[in-house]
């Protein structure tokens, strides 16, 4: 505390990501992230930006960028908008899209940078809670809306994070009639590995926001890259904030590796493909060890173990290298254990380390 | 506009970057990139993370980045805060220590984002004419501040942008000690090429805040590295509003080009000394052909012609493909050009343009 803070820097209570242990032999199963790493073509394509072209600046536009990601989705330039991280991203559509004068709705359980943005910009908010089964009732938010006469904005993420659960598009699309007035922005970090993505709804919807991320889906968490994509009118309120923030916020070889990333669906299908069948062999893994694990279509999966520890289960396969990542709030999640897709043999460890726990 | 916009968004005006035109040939002498590549130990750096690792999120903190810069300035890691780009980190400083009741204080010629940033984050602003002679006079802003019993923060740039001129030391002590209660901001990105860092005084005075970017001076405008140093106290608030934003603002890739470029000294002094020689060189070269030049402490220069209009100048050297910066306002700088540094034949080429169109 300093009398040289803005008075804004007192009231935050910042995110906090999961750990990133340099740990030999870690099994990292703590942050999402690929077991796999990239394609060989963003390694080539960034290869090719190593050079005495750093000394320039990059496209502030990120055109490049920007072109691939509008093919890839059959959309317009205009329709996406590119930052550094879908986390920065997020940042600006709290700034330019979601602050108004009612309150933000979003789950009581989801991505938990959600309020961090909104007591950044000042935004009010009230969280929706999940049902009882942790699913996400569209009724939930229609009604809240109707009782306060309006929201500012709605967010949430699909899956959803950290249970993993898919919305299905049908429930999306009602959420959209339903509120014609104010943002929704689906936030699709992990809609890769098996959900529907509300991206087809975009030319029917003019306050339908989807974000995505290359953090996940293409394996590229330390390159820093995300999007969101919308009719151009949102786009360009996100576009307005960031010329007033960061000129050029991805650098040079961001912007190539990102679009080789895009452009390399054989790989990316395959990487895909890959996750989701490791999944499904440690959901029955785990399921055969007592978990109950939640319906996933992300590359995690959410298990709690009735008559264990969540906080135990998780400081049990740390002492035996395994990382996974447990929140301790809100109460209803604290039995529960979030833990990423890795590799077949980190499955195996994972699986070997709760026999050992376990015996 | 639209109804989806916050509030903000309407009244935004943002920042306009030099332009990165895609042509061939072209002499750019418009963004005050340094002429020369980044030291080859830097690209082999980056070529060292270059690889499966990228899957991975960056260390949140860029821990090895701030150690690097910490041993080079002799200040401890807590007084050292890192962002993407020195525009990020002026962001974040006017966010978390610039944003009060009383306005902020800044020249009325300078790095034209202050203005913009101030706008995005409804902070209000107080513009201090520059001399007659485009100096910045201390007095005016302590008189200012006790005119409207105080100030919200001072920033200004040294050398000034668009300017290239210095402010000594002696002066920005001056300004400290008459002004202990709100941030001084002195962003020093231009410092290398000649002018006193304020770095030394950074012990003494706990409301100073001087800001770096690896843009210039290490030749990596490519790379968006920026950073600032101060107490503790100061890089506090700064980290509280970057992990309220975005908690891996620095990629892998840029992280690790960062750490090599800090620590190339060898490489840095000797590309400052060229830069320099090449600066004293077109100043000769621009007086000869009747320019009055401001004395520059920066990597570029800041000079008029009487009798020659600025915007034709600069229309006419875009013709012979040699693109430099002009500003249309405020309106007495209107007769000046910016002129980037180049390389000794990019200087040749210049001058040879000017020859023709004052032929």
């Amino acid at each position: 505390m300093s009398r040289y803070w803005s008075e804004i820097v007192r009231t935050l209570t910042p995110y906090v990501p999961g750990e990133q242990p340099k740990i030999d032999g870690l099994v990292k199963l703590n942050t999402n992230e690929c077991p796999y790493g990239p394609s060989e073509k963003v390694l080539a394509a960034i290869a090719g930006q190593n050079s005495e072209a750093l000394r320039l600046y990059p496209d502030p536009q990120a055109s490049a960028l920007k072109a691939a990601i509008a093919r890839r989705h059959g959309l317009a330039e205009s329709q996406v908008f590119v930052g550094n991280g879908s986390d920065e991203v997020l940042a600006h559509i709290f700034m330019g899209l979601l602050r108004h004068a009612a309150p933000l709705l979003y789950p009581d359980i989801s991505y938990s940078f959600y309020p961090v943005y909104a007591k950044l910009y000042g935004i009010a908010t009230r969280a929706i809670p999940l049902a009882e089964d942790f699913s996400l009732r569209v009724d939930d938010y229609l009604q809240a809306s109707r009782e306060q006469g309006g929201n500012g904005g709605i967010i949430f993420a699909n899956p959803n994070a950290p249970t993993g659960m898919p919305l299905p598009l049908a429930e999306i699309r009602r959420l959209l009639q339903g509120n014609p007035d104010s943002v929704v922005v689906v936030d699709e970090a992990y809609v890769d590995f098996g959900a529907e993505s509300a991206v087809g709804l975009i030319a029917e919807f003019p306050q339908l926001l989807v974000v995505h991320t290359l953090s996940k889906s293409r394996a590229l968490a330390g390159l820093r890259v995300g999007y969101a994509m919308g009719q151009a009118d949102l786009i360009e309120a996100l576009t307005r904030v960031k010329d007033s923030f960061n000129s050029y916020p991805l650098d040079r070889l961001a912007i190539a590796g990102a679009v080789a990333a895009i452009e390399d669906e054989a790989w990316f299908e395959a990487t895909c493909r890959k996750v989701i069948a490791t999944r499904e062999r440690m959901v029955a893994g785990l399921q055969t060890r007592g978990f109950q694990v939640l319906p996933s279509a992300a590359n995690f999966v959410f298990a709690q173990r009735p008559g264990s520890d969540g906080a135990a289960l998780a400081a049990g396969l740390r002492e035996r290298k395994v990382l996974v990542r447990h929140f301790r709030a809100p109460e209803r999640i604290a039995p529960f254990l979030r833990i990423s897709v890795g590799t077949e043999a980190q499955t195996d460890a994972l699986l070997a380390a709760l026999d050992a726990i376990l015996a």
